[in-house]
């Protein structure tokens, strides 16, 4: 029987699992993954060695990653039903909400649907991550009414989804950003998110109905949305004085700025973020343009001066994406692709020792008795 | 930024909004629904009562009532590319993996999808009332090779929806029995369903995004899927005696009986659970039939005598939609059908005033540094 606590409004600092998986370490400024510091890994390892540490618990030898990517490639082929779907969606369907319907549909190939059990999951998180990068790519080609593209076994996992979502093979640099971007995004604790992973899957409910609640979570604005709201932003900008304006007078207006901020780290940048912007210089420096990076940095300042915050992952992610090439209505979609083995990860652990998400409330209305 | 607080297993007595939607007070054993007791309303009211109740904080008069009738009823129709996506899914597809998928990719529809202002979560919530009787029951239809159902005006909101789910006309008391249900099932403070709904609306995503991650909750064997297993463990007995028996051998060996428990009630029955199971004696005596009310009344007393455990809602619906001839995989659908109203109404609450959910871990795994 419950006893009723305090009041946490938005959860705040209140614990809500265990887990092995990951956790942010703000006394040692840390992002832990499996025991490693994120931002260590991602100078030293690529996307699939992550998804081999948060799948399998090791950083993964030669022969474990060439198994891990042939497995991937395996499922990288989606059901010709479902370019079916994706041709029905109306035609202003967002792309978020499209993957959403996508992850949802697939549900029904699982014969073992009612199965939990961890190697099960596992397998199913593989075909996941195989699947999903063409859900993303071709929800969104055939919503934008072009061909369908058809994954490329012969390039590396990150160069197949770079590929898939832009029709062009990626450059040796760009496919490094590419994947390091995944490996940033890849997992990050308890974000919303993952949360609504973790609370559907306690009810026993299954991965895709977890995965399906991470997307409708992630498009929110003040979480996955924020990387093509920051895009827009700067788009509407154009230059750094412009920008610098921009950002000031939604201050007066007392609006949220998107790309800034976060609940763990307030008062100090995002380390993902960090590494991004390196990334942005190196694009910048490569293409003879450095405005977004300019204009970031403008942005960056301006923040820190008006309201002493710092940027999030989103901040840096979104011109890194656009000097890219990748469509803007992409971004928060290819977060949710990297993020899928974290969610993953985070639902077979809430299935291996679940206990049910069931809070309670604060009653603030009225009390009536019936008159008639 | 953060202070970590103490971890609380399943967020159990963590108050986690404050509401004027509704509230379990244990101490004077009352659902309160917008300040009114929900079994006092169930034995006056009917469910466009409810509907009403929540969505415009007021018991309707005869007038009232009638117009919004009316408004749902011009939302009774779906698109036909919704029937095309329902033909297209996979066979063994879970009715309720079937509904997610349809209210997920109605959201395209929406043109106004990224407006949450209140007005425009209030029409939206209505026409998802409207429609959500016709997606629960055509895409089961269609997934069972059965030609679709059409919704008739001439028939209330609930004998449509009972209409559209069985393909038979209710009788008075039928139609009765099954407004019963929908009124009970229409809200209950902050169960996982409704708590992921929440969680999800919090990042400024919206009320589809919300709604399917609902589902996907609620399809869970430790919340809505309850009802359904527990109709086959009815089924798989048979009789009074070797339903004791499976009872008795499932606690044996340690195995979770559902439709009994409750994170709040546990030490008593859920009141609802005492509405349906007079419902099931009524259905019983006019069916000459009273079996599965013998066969429920025998669990009550093993679960009680063993265990201190009490039924809960789920316990008596199952049996109750059995003899409504009620297809047992719809029984969570119509669960959802019904609790449709409450979750708009939480996430309006939540849209209106917002703070993100996002709790921290306890981090219980290996630390590592990189070797190379
Ligand atoms: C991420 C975020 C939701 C975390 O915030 P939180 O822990 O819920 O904290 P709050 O939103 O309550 O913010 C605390 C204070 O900082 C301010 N603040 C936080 N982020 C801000 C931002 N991005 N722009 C302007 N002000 C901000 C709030 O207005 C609030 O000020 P107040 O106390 O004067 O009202 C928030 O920083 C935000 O909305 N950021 C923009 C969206 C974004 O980039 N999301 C991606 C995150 S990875
Ligand atoms: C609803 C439910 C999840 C709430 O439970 P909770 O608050 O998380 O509590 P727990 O599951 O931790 O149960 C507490 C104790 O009661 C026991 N218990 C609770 N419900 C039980 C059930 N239905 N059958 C057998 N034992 C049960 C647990 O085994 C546990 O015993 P323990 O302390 O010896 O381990 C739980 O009662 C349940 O699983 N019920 C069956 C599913 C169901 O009917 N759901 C619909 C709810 S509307």
């Amino acid at each position: 029987m419950s006893n009723v606590h305090h009041f946490y409004p938005g959860l705040d600092g209140v614990v809500a699992a265990e887990t092995k998986i990951s956790f942010l370490d703000t006394v040692q400024g840390e992002i832990v993954i499996k025991g490693f510091d994120l931002i260590e890994l991602s100078k030293k390892y690529g996307y699939l060695d992550i998804v081999h540490l948060l799948l399998e618990d090791k950083l993964p030898n030669q022969e474990e990653k060439n198994r891990l990517e042939n497995k991937l490639k395996s499922n990288y082929e989606i059901q010709v039903a479902l370019y079916e779907v994706f041709k029905l969606l109306p035609e202003q369907t967002h792309p978020m909400d499209a993957l959403r319907t996508g992850i949802s549909f697939i549900s029904g190939y699982d014969e073992k649907i009612d199965d939990r059990s961890p190697d099960v999951n596992k397998e199913r998180a593989y075909r996941l991550l195989g699947t999903v990068p063409n859900i993303v790519a071709n929800s969104y080609q055939i919503l934008t009414k072009k061909e369908p593209v058809h994954p490329d076994k012969d390039l590396s996992y990150s160069a197949n989804f770079f590929y898939m979502i832009t029709s062009r093979k990626p450059t040796a640099i760009q496919e490094e950003i590419f994947d390091l971007s995944l490996v940033l995004y890849s997992e990050h604790e308890m974000p919303n998110s993952t949360f609504t992973s973790r609370v559907i899957a306690s009810t026993q409910s299954d991965l895709y109905g977890a995965l399906t609640g991470a997307v409708a979570s992630l498009k929110g604005n003040l979480h996955g949305g924020a990387n093509e709201a920051v895009m827009h932003m700067l788009l509407q900008a154009k230059t750094v004085e412009q920008f610098e304006k921009l950002l000031e007078n939604k201050l007066l207006n007392k609006e949220k700025i998107m790309g800034f901020g976060h609940r763990v780290y307030m008062k100090k940048i995002d380390p993902r973020a960090l590494m991004m912007k390196e990334a942005l210089k190196q694009l910048s420096d490569i293409q003879g343009d450095d405005r977004l990076y300019r204009m970031c940095e403008a942005g960056e300042k301006v923040l820190e001066r008006e309201k002493g915050l710092y940027p999030n992952l989103d901040y840096y992610a979104a011109p890194v994406y656009w000097m890219l090439g990748i469509p803007i209505p992409l971004y928060t979609p290819i977060f949710f692709g990297a993020r899928t083995v974290g969610l993953c990860t985070h639902v077979m652990e809430q299935h291996d020792n679940n206990h049910l998400f069931r809070p309670r409330v604060n009653y603030i209305g009225e009390r009536h008795a019936l008159s008639k």
